[in-house]
This record gives structure tokens, sequence and C-alpha cells, in this order.
């Protein structure tokens, strides 16, 4: 049979299983990426499993989320993690270094290989024929400590590109066309492999956008091949050692297939506040913005940011607009500096910020209440700006350059531009001075982890009881996101390292009363959600922090793949609705009951008695054998403590 | 008589009163200037007011300090600015345009004017030969309505300058060696006049350096004369038409006189946590920092950046630092792009943030507990980094860059290299577009200010009472700073529109407990102050916020120009201990009685019983019988409300 890429990658890295879909399979995992907003607890739980020395090929922490530093727990975090990285084995991206996706790409990133991430879009990495795939922070650490990351055999997806991109459009509305014909949950249980002749037209980068988002589809990743495009990429990142071919076989047949014409996609933007709310940029032509922002993971490119400095070169922005610049990296920041773009962006008008994600995950830039705000970003979900009712939009950096200079949303095709057509630098401006390598295992011994007041021990979670008797106290609509279970954001994201006091601030996003109410229930509750329950981020935070207040068991219509295996990992017995309209047969404070509930989860036989409505709603868990005693266990921690 | 400039600038705007120090004058404002923290409550006042059109000949509102933007409040803030600029007839500069002082210097600053600014750094404008005052938001909104400002008369202190500077010394040293001659109070009802042969080795940037930090030594104002350094910085920003020679007359006499010989200084630094905390660098070299940052009003200039690039060119910042640059505004910001200095600095691993005030005024950066941090600042009172326990050193850009290089405290001397001297565009990139002017009046009229629910009506302040009874909530040492009354810093400063919600952070920086006791108090409340009570910032919210919460009354040993004059502004009456040794006569939680306030007040003739401790405490004041109206009436504001 001719194999797809997907399969040849998995097949290469497989331990354990068979590629059936929908059955648990193993995968020997290469290289791991961190964030500072993920990765401090991951270093307590690398502390937590005992390790000595991490066991990848290649672990990085990078420092890009929690840059504001407004009192002193960024700096202490950004020392923990040093320390951290010191003692552990790994590579230190200091702050300033860059965005961790693209910068992991331009440094670290190596065609065939696999990697697991603590960041939902860690998936980026796809565009260089990598299999990369965003998880749980304890997977992370896991994964660092030699284990295999086991996940459900996805189906593969199969997206014939055909044609050319237009001008005036680009990756960007690729993925947005993707987003507005199958919504943020078409890709779960799905790895998209893009493949065909429309590839010619698509750049590394460009790939790197498009493979980003493949998040906002809820897929388990996606794939690019490496072909020409990441050997220039390598060449020009001074890596071409690193290049090999990786390509599915001719005529590779696909689980799922899709056929996607490059020539006719045309300039697009989701509304707020959906990534899957896509609709052509020409239909919302003429409303009146008060903020654009460039950057982000979802348009790192030196060329999106060539791209819109041409485009305002020698003009100047709306006066009525904020139009604020994140460089992604160091690195591109140099080179967009020394092609001139820098400049071109200054005069222009624009807020030049420190290079890392800023904005896009609600450090700063929030704009006012009601005010449409314009984002190279790949989420806008309620409230991820800061602020509480937003109005936050995505697109291209065209869109967003030409809505700069006009003040309303424009299509760029109208701008009566001819098409910028940036020269970029052959070679990039290589500087590793901002990333410090692991020290040698001798000295690593020595080092003292760093932990200021700001970080906290490591919850203790105990095991699942033979009966649970929980209130519901939340019930949650459909796509619910992991911003809405445990926001980030100035406020809260400071505090990713302390649980007890992050977990204040669960769930407030749909409801500022939970955390007291998850006080007073004392003996553990349960939340129940629509579908996709879970989407977005993939913080354990969203995980731990509810379960630090007592949740033990989510009942919902479905759920995002990272978070429910966020759930599993920390005791949260993740149940799905037998009939998705019994949904409507559990309110807030209903007490659910489920009698010896350990033998229930093994045996899949659930049955949960509603004992305020006095009826029975039936359950389901899709959990490999491995999950459920994890969960009886109380969550990986415990399970592997009790092990010999 | 020989007149100093100082005379020559108050006599040309004398409207009423005598050059007699001590007493009051009045002076005629041309200009006005106020930032985005103090101003909301400026535009709020022009309101209180009904202003119809601003009576100056330019006023300008920018927008420097609250540009995090971690919530709506700061968006809303802007566009509520935005709004009043267009309403009264106000200069808006973007946020992004940058810090307010440089940018007021480069594009409005004209020798011989008199300017009113509600940032206690406006006095930096006396490098151009202006007659600079920072006070407190309500004098700057009457400066506005056309009223005349009205302080004490100051002494006037000649500062002569002789020699050179040396290599590797620079302005910034300059100022810190006054601060170690004089202390935090040492210019304290003083305007201090630079004169002499040594003017000639420095810029006008240079000068901008010295007489900002002029508000760390307690001065009314700093002034240099218009001279050939001041053609040749106006004629770089294109203004060269607004030049005019401004100088002492030969031989002035001065009520104070002092020498400063420049070849004599040495590079120098502020310890933590005071100005004036000074000694040589060398004396502290070799201790290890974490951060170091270079920007804000107190070294502001193309040049300062300039220097930084050049010593970092070509080497790597030490990887234990962060290393942040804050551009002092677009214009700084793009010529040190195109002379190659972003691109160095970049290189070298800065971090480089958007133009504003950033870490100066706790808006981020703020390190780590203990964690040595170096800034080219001109404040380093506690906490004011954002940091509670925070660490703060004071010194020039050729120091800090000196140690973001070794990661220790180095005097640049030590380097080995050659001094730089950068070559600095003979033209700056002069460019409006940010700096939106005022509308035509009739347009005005028609203009609604845009409120968001951040922006809070003003309080109303009663008459002072009869009788006072006031029980003392707090005691402060001596220098106790705004900072500390009401703090800067990421969480309280956008609420500055919001005295309700402000007021809860009033003195927190001293006192956690000092607002609940406020609450508690409800029948008002007295605080006493040790020596050079309120230092520091303009901020008037350190007399509105505390006054909110019911205080009427400080009793001192003595006061700081600004606070003293904003707490007469909002009626609480500023008192001084007849004997200083009768500070210790009080205590907290003693009640103070003061019968027939209104009437000792006016005599002069204070009696404070302790009741508590069954004492008196005999007390004075230095108000003028306009500020004794002003305090009995509850503060300007209902003293004008009263008035036919």
């Amino acid at each position: 049979m001719q194999r797809s890429l997907a399969h040849k990658l998995i097949g290469s890295h497989l331990v354990d299983g068979d590629l059936v879909p929908g059955t648990e399979i193993a995968l020997a995992v290469d290289q791991t990426l961190t964030q500072d907003a993920t990765g401090t607890l991951v270093m307590q739980e690398l502390e937590a499993l005992g390790l000595d020395r991490a066991r990848t090929e290649v672990s990085v922490q990078y420092v890009d989320h929690n840059l504001l530093q407004t009192d002193e727990k960024n700096a202490e975090d950004h020392e923990f993690l040093r320390s951290a990285c010191r003692r552990y084995g790994l590579w230190f991206s200091k702050p300033g270094n860059g965005v961790s996706h693209p910068t992991h790409m331009q440094r670290f990133g190596i065609p065939g290989r696999s990697m697991v991430g603590s960041d939902s879009h860690t998936c980026a990495a796809g565009c260089l024929g990598m299999l990369a795939i965003g998880v749980g922070g304890l997977e992370v650490a896991l994964a660092i400590a030699g284990q295999p990351l086991r996940i459900r055999m996805p189906e593969i997806w199969g997206v014939r590109l055909e044609g050319r991109l237009r001008p005036w459009v680009s990756a960007k509305d690729v993925i947005l066309e993707m987003l507005r014909r199958h919504g943020v949950s078409g890709g779960v249980h799905r790895i998209i492999e893009y493949h065909g002749p429309g590839l010619a037209g698509l750049s590394a980068m460009d790939r790197h956008v498009i493979a980003n988002m493949g998040a906002e589809l809820g897929a388990t990743t996606t794939v690019f091949p490496s072909d020409s495009a990441v050997y220039e990429f390598l060449r020009a990142e001074r890596r071409e050692h690193d290049f090999e071919v990786f390509t599915a076989d001719d005529g590779a047949s696909y689980d799922v297939t899709e056929t996607l014409d490059l020539s006719e996609v045309e300039p697009l933007i989701a509304r707020p506040s959906a990534p899957d709310s896509v609709v052509p940029v020409r239909e919302v032509a003429g409303t009146e913005i008060g903020q654009v922002v460039i950057g982000s993971s979802a348009n790192p490119g030196l060329r999106d940011f060539a791209v819109a400095a041409a485009m305002v070169r020698g003009r100047q922005t709306d006066p009525r607009v904020s139009f604020d610049v994140n460089p992604t990296s160091r690195e591109i920041l140099a080179d967009l500096t020394r092609i001139g773009g820098t400049l071109d962006l200054v005069t222009a008008g624009a807020r030049i910020h420190q290079a890392g994600c800023m904005g896009c995950i609600g450090m700063g830039q929030a704009p006012a209440v009601g005010q449409n705000s314009l984002r190279t970003f790949p989420r806008n979900f309620p409230g991820r700006s800061g602020t509480r009712e937003d109005s936050v939009w995505l697109c291209s950096p065209e869109t967003a350059a030409a809505s700069a200079l006009t003040g309303v949303i424009t299509d760029p095709r109208d701008l009566g531009q001819d098409p910028p057509r940036p020269v970029l630098p052959e070679r990039a401006s290589v500087n590793t001075a901002m990333l410090v390598p692991p020290l040698p295992v001798e000295r690593a011994r020595e080092v003292e982890l760093v932990k200021g007041p700001n970080v906290s021990a490591l919850p203790e979670f105990p095991r699942l009881p033979d009966r649970l008797e929980l209130p519901v106290l939340l019930k949650a609509g459909d796509d619910v996101s992991t911003d809405e279970i445990s926001p980030a954001g100035a406020r809260a994201l400071p505090l990713r390292s302390n649980i007890p006091a992050l977990a204040e601030f669960s769930f407030t996003g749909i409801d500022q009363d939970y955390p007291r109410r998850a006080h007073e229930a004392a003996g553990g509750h349960a939340v129940v959600g629509g579908a996709n329950y879970g989407q977005g981020s993939s913080r354990e935070h969203a995980a731990i922090a509810p379960r630090y207040l007592g949740l033990r068991m989510v009942l919902a219509r479905s759920f995002a793949r990272i978070h429910w295996q966020n759930l599993v990992n920390f005791g949260i017995v993740p149940l799905e609705f037998d009939d998705p309209a019994d949904y409507e047969r559990v309110g807030v404070g209903d007490v659910l009951v489920l009698d010896d509930a350990p033998r229930a989860v093994t045996t899949g036989e659930i049955t949960i008695r509603n004992t305020s409505r006095d009826l029975v709603v039936r359950a389901r868990h899709s959990l490999s054998p491995r999950q459920v005693d994890t969960v009886i266990a109380g969550g990986v921690i415990p399970l592997i403590a009790t092990r010999p």
C-alpha cells in the first residue's frame, strides 16, 4: 500500500500499538518544547518524577509568554526555569529570544523527528515534515524522562492543494478557508496531511502558518512533506545538514480526502469571537476599527512583517488606530531591521513591542470594550485579549496592514497598491547567544532549583473514591475553551507556577462565583460540558486548578483531545453522555452519584444517578486500560509513585 | 543689578507678587503638558471647571505611562483622553509617540516660554531655557483654563559648571554628583540655574538629563540658558525659527552659589533605594546583576541609546542578564534604527520595548526579589519597579551597558574599550503623524467625551468642619514618596481615572491595612509624616485618593513642594510641627483635636490637642491667604464653585 507521510512518521516512531484509528498507540519522542506559562509546571513535574537528566535528543524551554513582568513573579519564574534547565539538561531560550514555535523551527526543527510540546500550537513544526503534537505538560515531562507518548491513533486527512495563491492572498487565508469549511472541531482525532502540486507555491514559513492553526481545527497535528521548500528554509538558517526528504508515496491513501484550490482562496477574516466564524473580508469591509496587531506564531515569518512594512512604507496608519507589532524573535527583528522593515513600520506609526507572544496570550494590548481589534493571531476566544467583552478578528498581515492604513476593515485588493514583493535575505542572521545550552551532566547535578515564593509545590491528588457523590457546580455550553476554564492574561498567567493562587481564577471566564462554590463543596464536585469541551490551549492548569478545588468528574457531550488527556492525567473522570440529549437532564445544583466508581470506570458500564431529579443518566468513556488505571490512581504522578 | 536667567524668566511671566523668596507669586503660563496617568483627572477637572477651550498657547496630552493594556482600562482611558483633547482644544500624542518630556522638547519646547505639567519631571524643559514646573493636575487644569500659576518664590541657586566631562562620564553622572552632594531635599524651594564655561560641553539633551532629575533634588525647577547648543538642537528638529537667546547677565547674582568641575566627575551610581544614595561605580564594581534597563526621560537622547549600542556592538550581553531597552519616542527609535543602533542592540541580546516610560513607572520589567537591576531611570524609590523588595540602582547608559556585557556592576572605564563616539544625524527624522492637532473650536464644541466604565466622576469634597477630631491612622518616616502614598505600577495605574477604586491602594506601600482603617474611621482621620513628606512624582492622586478615604490633615516635619500644594488643592490641611521633636509625641491611634479649625488655619495659631496622651502639640503652616481660603472651602474646585 502507498503510505501517507503521516503513516511513515508514525511508523518510524511506533513503540506500541497498530496504525488502526481509535486504538491507542505509543510513539518515541525525539524532541520536546515547553514555554514558560506551562513549563514551570513541567519542571515541577520533573522534580516530582525524580528525573536526573533529560533523555530526549533535544528539549528546549522557551520564555515567550510571561514577559510583561508587572511584579516580581515573572522574573522569579524565569530564574526557576533557568535553574531547572541547568539541572535537567535542557536548552534555555531567554526572554526576548522569541516565540517558541518559529524559534524552534529555525534552530532545532529536523524533518522526520517527533516532538511533543506543552503548547497547543506545537503542531506548527509539522511544516518541516516533523510529527509534532501539543499535549499537556505532564506528558512532556514524561517524554523528557524517556517515556513514549500514548495517543489515540488518528485518522489521516489528506488535503490536496492545487493552484497558486493569488496576489494579496496568503497562507493565513488558506487556514481560515479550512476553518470556514470545517469549524473548530473539524480536525478532532485527525492528522491533516497537505500534499499535491499547490505545495510548490508555499514556503516553509507559509506552511508554518497553516500547520500552526491546525490546532484551531482540533486536529491531532498537521504534516507537510520535507521537500525543496524545507531545504531552502534550513539553508537560510545555516542548517542544510539537517535536511532530509520525507514525503508521502505517490498515490498514498488517506482515511479522509479533500481538495483545496489555492487560486480560489480570497482574503478571509474570522469574526469575533471564534476562529471558525470566517467570512470574506469584503463582506465586512468598512467596519470601523481601533487596533491592529501583527505578530504571533500564527504569522511569524519575516515575510509576514516585511509585507506589512512594504504596504505602509511612506504612509501613515490611521490616527484612530493603534498599530501594534510583535516581532516573533530576535532573529526576525534583526533581519527585519536589516532590510529596512522596522524603520518603515516605526515611521508609519507602529508600536513595536518586545519579541514574544504578547497580546496573543492576553499579555497586554487589550482593546477597549467593543473596540474592533484586527489581529494576525490564531485565536479570538472571548476574553482572551484581556478585555472581557472584546471584539477580536483574525486575518492575514495583508488585511491587517490595509486596515491599519484606512481605519476600517479593508480588503487589501481594494487599496489600489501593487502587491508587495519584499526581498528577503537569502541567509538569516543566525545568533544563538540567547539560547543557553545544557550543562554537562556532572555540573548539572550540582545545580539547585531556584524557587521564588511564587513557585508552589505540586498539590497531592488522592485516589478515585469508591463512591462519587458530586454536586454539579457549573454547566458549560459547546466549544468552551481552556481560556474560559483557566484564563490566560496578565492577571492569571503570572500564577501558573502557583496552583493554589491560580485556582481562584478557575472558570471565572464563565462564572465568577465558581471558586467560592467549589471551596464550599468540600467533598468534591462535577462539571457538565457541551460538545468540544476544552478546546484551545494545551494548558494542564485547566485540569489541575479545578482539580485542586475538588473537581472529580466532567460529564460532556464530547471533549477536545488535549484537555481530555489532561483531565485523565490529573485524576478527573472524563465521561460522555451516551445520549447527547441527556445534557438537558442535568442542571447546576443537581447531585450526581456514581456507586462503585472504580469498577464502573473499569468496566465502562456507567450509570449515574441524578438524585436531585430522581433519574439516571447513562455515560461512557473512551479511556484506554492504562488511562483507566491512571484515573483510578488519582492521576499520572500517584500512578507512577505506586509502582515499584 | 545683574539678573539671573531664572529672574528674567520669572520676571517676564510675573502677573502678581514680587521676586522675594518665600512670598507668593503668580506666573502666566504659556504651555502645559499632561501625561495619561495624571491627565485623565486633569480632563475630568476641565469638565468640572466648565472649560470651553484651552487658553494656553500650546497644551499637549501625552500617552506614555499606561501602555501595557492588560485589560480594557488603559485603552478606554486613551479614548477618553483623545475625546477630551478634541473637546477642549489640546494636542493628543498617541500611544507609541513617546515619553512626554523629550517629545515635548523636540516638538514644542521654545526658549523663554513658561510651562506647567502634571508630571514632576516637567522641569526637564529647563534644558531649553524654559521655565517649566511640575505641579498637580488641578493646577494644570487651571492653567489650561487661563489662570496663572501661584507658587512660593524660590531662591535661585547658581551652579557654575567648569571643565569638561572626561571619557566614559556623561550627564547622568553630573546630576548624580549633585544628588551625592545635596540629597533629595537639597533643592527644595530653589531653582537651580546652571551657568559657566562647562556648559559648552553639554548638548541640549545632556542638559535635559540634568534638568530632569532636578526633580530628585526637590527643586522647583532647573534652568539652562538658551545658547548655541539649544540652537543646534532646534535646528536638528527643524525648528530653528523657534530659537531665541536667553541667558543670565554676566556676573549675575544668585541666592546660593556653587561650583562643579565637570572634569572631576567620575562614573557614579545610586544604590537601592534612594536617588541620593550615590557612590562611585568603582566602589560597588563586581556586584552581580540580573537586569539592565536603558531609557526613560532621565536618559532620553538618541545619544544615550547610540552610546550603549556602540558599546555592545559585535558583542553579547551576559547570559544571566535581561537587557531591556525602552526607546524614548518614535522619532528616536527611527533615528536609532537609521544609524544602525537598533540592530546593534537587538543583536547583542536586547529586549526592545515599545516607546514609553515602561519600567520607569513600574509598567512592566519588574525584577525578581533581591535581584539587582541597573537602570538609567530617575528614581529607585522602594517598590516603584513593581517588585516589593526590589533592588534598583540608577546609573548612566555607559555604566549600564558595561554592566550588561559583564553581568556585574562595571565601571565603564574598566572595559578596556575606546570610548564610543557615535555619529548622530544632523537632522532628526521629524514625523508628526502621531501628534493629533486640536480641532477648530466650532467642531470641538460638538465633541462628546468618551467615558468608559473606568472613568469615574470626581468625588465631592466638603468644607473644612468647625472642629476636627481625627484619629491618626498612619505615621510615616522621612522622605516618604508619593509612590508609597499612591503607588504607580501595573495594578494601580490603570485606575488613575477611577478614584474610588484607586483609593484602595492608598498608603499600601507602607501599610496594607490603611484603607480598611480609613473606611472604619468614618468621621475622617489624620496622618503624621516626617521630613520631606511626599517627595517624588506630581500625582495629585496621592492627595485625592486618601482624601476620598477621609484624610483631612497631615502633620509633618516638612513637605515636598508639589505634594504640599496637592494637599491644599483637595482640602487637606498640611501642618508642620512647630517643634520637630513633637513628632515623637504623636502616635498611631492617638486622637488629635483642632477646635475652631477654620479660624485656627486663618490666624495660623494652631494648637492641636492630643487627647489620647493629654498633651498639646503646636503646629504652623506656610499657606498663603489664598491657600487658606482653599483649604477651608474644601479645595480648589469647591472654592471656585462658591464664587459668583
